[in-house]
């Protein structure tokens, strides 16, 4: 059978999932499970229904505004092929046309009103689109798809006119796909491949070709959905309807930029809770390719690193090439969950297996040392000096015999050992051949994943396009690093699935108390001061130093009494910076004489300097800890996103931080830490002692509630320094910069 | 013509670098050009002949020890082969055997001392070839092959007798290959290709293979040598001798351990005076990929990052996977150098060329801007809402008629422009099947650079097989990963080589007067105290602190007099680790009684504490700067190797360092400071001042220096931390711990 599963074929890929992981439906499980109409307190939904494209991919009526058969018109191959398709799908066709009786002998209506009656699909060729579209909404169609270039992708005029045919549509039930699509979501797909397949979502036809083609391979699509400009329809809407049909087992998309944030979250979260991997390249990764792919569809790109941030929480797999694409996207739909972690490489050259596990390892895939008893089974048929704790090497004569067969049944047979890879690096058919056929025969027995790659440049030998691409249940690649990233994405999928919990379930949907007390420290459009900066702090329950704002040095002396000595003092001020490199902060003022004197200096420093002061602080002196950034900024796609960062030089010079996307939860704010290269600095170095995690990720979950709470109000956070003490002993804001919306 | 380079045919590949790169050969313009038999002050040679190979792959006489012509015997086959290549080369071959009279009707020699006079090549087949390798020694044959395996790749007692094969070898004349190699030097290459070739060196002969197979996709190969074990002849003996050919145009090894570090650089270096590229994959990233690989051959792996840097500094091109191998290693073998180092990408869908572009800046290759009058002219056949800045979209339909040739024609004459990429991701036969004939025959007319990605998965088809393999002026890939790492490397080649000077022809020779004043300094096997590490640093002319060692209160009293208040103390003692931690440093003490006062508790924590002192040190306060480390190890392959690195924290938390292996240029040092992470501290941050960097590099090239002229003596250095101070000012040791060999 062409196309099925690898491994044990299993009809449904999520039922499979379901019973390995041993997961109810994570929807239901925490929280309360979000139904349409519900925002989180931001105001953004956290629902959002599926579209029901069922008639737009199998209508019963489709119409072809525009429609040719005039010889030498480009309008003619569309509609010929426009005809075919609605064929293939069995749906009635209606050529629409002003003068013309028939086109390919079909009778033409006159006029979008003209037509028998309200269509599924509406396919527009016209030049300007717009009076067709309005008229399509009148009569009630389902679906617009629209071909005509020269909208947002050609500058401020084009926006203008596409935001009309977006309004046009937004008063009707009418959807519509493009302007600037074309005939992709048109072609035929082969029918005689099985098993789960590739939905192919693309922003540029020409990119969705390579994946389109991959059914010359015998990997299997359902569909493709080219967006174009997004006017309405976007990469989201499709996400969301792909997952929830049974026949695709994954979702590969070419992303050049997202229309918005929070839909494609939810989509990509629709996707998570059943366990329908997306695997998506986006440009973007350079100002370059980001400003490139902006002139190409008129799309916001987002910042590079938020948008990576986001696919990740989400567990949408990113990866760089149309190649990995192919290759990742055919794999994670192909392959039921994995039986263990532990991959073997297998070969018949020990160069081949060290080159092979030096990369696997290097991409984080554990290998283990297959146990003594193993190594002895397969030692039976491998010569003894050969190394077989894994990488096994056969030394090559084993494959060219029966032993060839029993060795693969071995490995397989081990329970740590959920993957099979053996790369075949150049043809040598005494060899290769066998050893391709052995893999294959092994694989219709085995529910384990086999991976195959033929190293060999050419491709055309029989043993590759007959045997191994012959075989649905052998995964094939042609390179090192393909199968690697593929294999690391598929055990990665599984992993973030069986662990994963929605966090729009739990998402904050009321104000809390603390939100009241923080709007009213908010002066619109203002830098706030340090002081009130930390009193909205306080109001989200984080810590900060006990400290007084003062006006007088008898006041600062007072005020030291009562903090504590030794005290800090810093001048206070909405519109502050570089307060250090001024000399506007003391530290260590031990006595009331050093007091008097530094407020003296300050406010000195201060009226020098043509700074306003509201008044210096004396605070608390905190002891040492390891110094933290903690942040909020706005992001043009997904809105205010949280930053975590090592303070000090770290994120001044190496900016070692991490972002996430609301909303989110523990998990990923420890996620977060994780990710920090001076991560051990937290773990304590120098004798110093382990820091205070609960606390800093309390801090960043109080800090993403606040971020929400205020949308609007609060544009920007910093809190720099976040001082992290020793475990159990709390962190503290040192100071914040707090910018109004 | 097949074969030939990309761009204008050159029949020489080094005049024509020479040419485009205004240099004269690097050898003879600084320094004294090294001479056989040159050693450096660290006992290393300084130059290594090329092994004249000429007879090895050009044999006239051809000897088989053990060759057979019976049916089922292992030998027959092989017999066979060499029988095919004698007659191929022009070869005579005879077979010995003891009791054959012939075989495949050639007479045979009963022993090696039978053979008619002495041969060039003999290719030992038996089992235990030590007898017969001291035979052919005896009868003054110039080549032995030795196919047995059994040998380092099995453990102790097969590395002793490969050293017996490496010592009856060493006394004689006679090289020898492997043992553990197989026929691949022995292969058929096609002679029906021209213009410069690939050299394949493989230490695995399986890994090989697909590069073998680049032949079939139009790619000449010229040479392969299978080194196996590496008794005798090694890696670096294939790339010396090929780096001389005149038909090499680059050199592609698979490396799983190198064999004498020292030779492999004197080999890169060769290559690099000569402009021929190096392409390797070298094993060893991982420490999984390290043990395996040892196990496979027998070989040290060395440290990862010094193998990595060593490749760096004399230009090897260092990749992961056989397929990049493969394509860049074609890629450099038959481009000639770049006008210029400009990539214009050039597509049919906007999609794919910012996809491109993304990857390709990501990269660090330049996509200039085509200038305005360019883009007016490239308007002309292609509508203007799309962009041509660079990528230039054509939006698809040009490519179908006469516009196609003029829009390539256009954007390879603008002078910015060394390299034109197109990208064609799938294939779409009206517009793909023009674009590649056209881009074909563009090339035939131009001397640039003309890269064609093939994105297609399927690979069969015409436009790819026939029209793109079937040039040989265009580069043809199969991914953007791909294409965009060959060219990433072809302009950092000839980026490196024509800045180029070998380390070799500048490196000391004779020890400096420094080195009497250090050798009287050391212990050997011992860790010298801060002072004695210090003493050290300042014979080489490092500075250190004004400080003394005293054992008194009253001494340390006088001393701080005489060094200036303010005043550090430091216990001193050879084995001290830790110092701050135990409170054994005591900073800013700026009265006698201070002093005093530290002198007492210094020396009272060492008692409590059993640690011996030699006295306490009273040292200069130095002010603040950046700190450094900057150290000397020993590495198993390379001997030893410097390392800066950024202190305190970032090289603690983040191992923030670089490293080089002697002999370097201040080129490599400076080199060493831009690899830094955190460089941008060394600029100045927060309103810090520029950091003196020539100081800075005047240490590492000190240190250098010191690890070279001290080699057996000095074991480990560690200058942690060097306190770089502002431009102008120069760079302080503060401590130093130094170990003895």
């Amino acid at each position: 059978m062409l196309g099925s599963t690898y491994g044990t074929f299993t009809s449904d890929p999520r039922r499979a999932r379901a019973v390995a992981c041993g997961n109810l439906p994570a929807a239901t499980v925490h929280g309360r499970a979000a139904t349409p109409g519900d925002l989180d307190v931001s105001g953004r939904p956290l629902y959002a229904d599926a579209p029901d494209l069922d008639r737009f991919f199998r209508p019963e009526t489709v119409a072809v505004i525009g429609a040719s058969d005039a010889e030498g018109r480009p309008h003619t191959g569309i509609t010929r092929k426009l005809v075919d398709w609605a064929g293939r799908v069995g749906a009635r066709l209606y050529p629409v046309h002003p003068t013309r009786p028939a086109v390919f002998g079909i009778p033409c209506a006159r006029s979008v009103a003209d037509l028998p009656g309200p269509v599924d699909v509406a396919v527009v060729l016209v030049r300007d689109p717009l009076p067709v579209v309005e008229e399509l909404a009148e009569a009630k169609a389902r679906f617009a798809v629209v071909f005509a270039s020269g909208f947002a992708e050609t500058g401020a005029a084009g926006a203008a006119a596409q935001a009309r045919l977006a309004a046009a549509v937004s008063r009707s039930g009418l959807r519509l796909l493009g302007p600037n699509t074309n005939l992709n979501a048109f072609e035929e797909f082969r029918e005689d491949l099985q098993g789960p397949a590739i939905a192919l979502i693309t922003q540029s036809g020409h990119q969705g070709r390579p994946l389109f083609t991959l059914q010359e391979l015998g990997i299997r699509l359902s569909h493709w959905a080219p967006t174009g400009n997004e006017a309405d329809l976007e990469t989201a809407d499709f996400v969301s309807y792909f997952a929830e049909q049974p026949d695709v087992g994954a979702i590969a998309a070419y992303v050049e930029g997202l229309k918005d944030g929070r839909a494609f979250l939810l989509a990509a979260d629709r996707a998570a809770r059943r366990g329908v991997p997306v695997v998506a390249v986006k440009v973007g990764r350079t100002e370059t390719g980001a400003r490139t792919a902006a002139s190409h569809t008129g799309k916001l790109t987002g910042a590079d690193t938020v948008v990576d941030a986001a696919m990740r929480q989400f567990g949408v797999i990113r990866v760089d090439g149309l190649d990995e694409l192919q290759d990742t996207a055919a794999l994670l739909a192909r392959a039921r969950p994995p039986r263990a972690d532990g991959v073997a490489v297998y070969s018949i050259s020990g160069g081949t297996g060290a080159h092979f596990a030096d990369l696997a390892t290097a991409a984080g895939l554990s290998l283990p040392t297959l146990a003594e008893p193993k190594q002895t089974e397969l030692h039976q048929w491998i010569p003894h000096y050969l190394n077989v704790s894994n990488p096994i090497d056969n030394g090559g004569h084993p494959v060219g015999d029966w032993r060839g067969r029993k060795i693969i049944d071995a490995i397989l047979a081990d329970p740590a050992i959920g993957v099979l890879i053996c790369p075949i690096t150049g043809p040598f058919p005494p060899m290769s051949d066998r050893l391709a056929e052995d893999l294959v025969a092994a694989a219709e027995e085995t529910d384990k994943l086999i991976c195959v790659v033929w190293g060999s440049p050419v491709g055309t030998e029989e043993a590759y396009r007959s045997t191994l691409l012959g075989s649905s249940r052998v995964a094939t690649f042609r390179t090192f690093a393909n199968c690697v990233t593929a294999v690391r994405a598929y055990v990665d999928h599984h992993r973030f699935t069986t662990a994963y919990r929605s966090p729009f379930d739990e998402a904050p949907r009321t104000a809390s108390p603390s939100s009241r007390k923080a709007e009213a420290l908010m002066r619109p459009g203002q830098l706030l001061s340090e002081h009130a900066g930390k009193q909205l702090l306080r109001a989200y329950g984080i810590r900060v130093p006990r400290e007084q704002l003062v006006t007088s040095a008898a006041g600062a002396v007072r005020a030291a009494g009562q903090v504590g000595y030794p005290v800090v003092m810093k001048a206070s001020g909405a519109r502050i910076a570089h307060k250090t490199e001024l000399g506007l902060v003391r530290i260590g003022l031990t006595s009331a004489s050093q007091v008097r004197d530094a407020y003296r200096d300050l406010t000195d420093i201060a009226r020098y300097e043509d700074i306003d002061l509201d008044g210096v602080l004396v605070c608390q002196m905190v002891e040492r800890g390891v110094e933290m950034v903690v942040g909020v900024s706005q992001d043009p796609l997904f809105g205010p996103t949280v930053t975590v960062g090592l303070g000090g030089v770290l994120v001044e010079v190496l900016h070692d931080t991490s972002v996430r996307v609301p909303p989110f939860g523990e998990d990923q704010a420890r996620a977060m830490l994780d990710e920090l290269r001076g991560r051990a600095l937290l773990d304590g170095v120098r004798g110093a002692p382990p820091s205070d995690l609960d606390a800093l990720v309390e801090v960043v979950l109080r800090v993403q509630r606040m971020a929400l709470e205020l949308e609007g109000q609060l544009a920007e956070l910093d809190i720099n320094p976040l001082m992290v003490l020793g475990r159990g002993q709390g962190a503290v804001a040192l100071d914040a910069l707090a910018r109004c919306g």
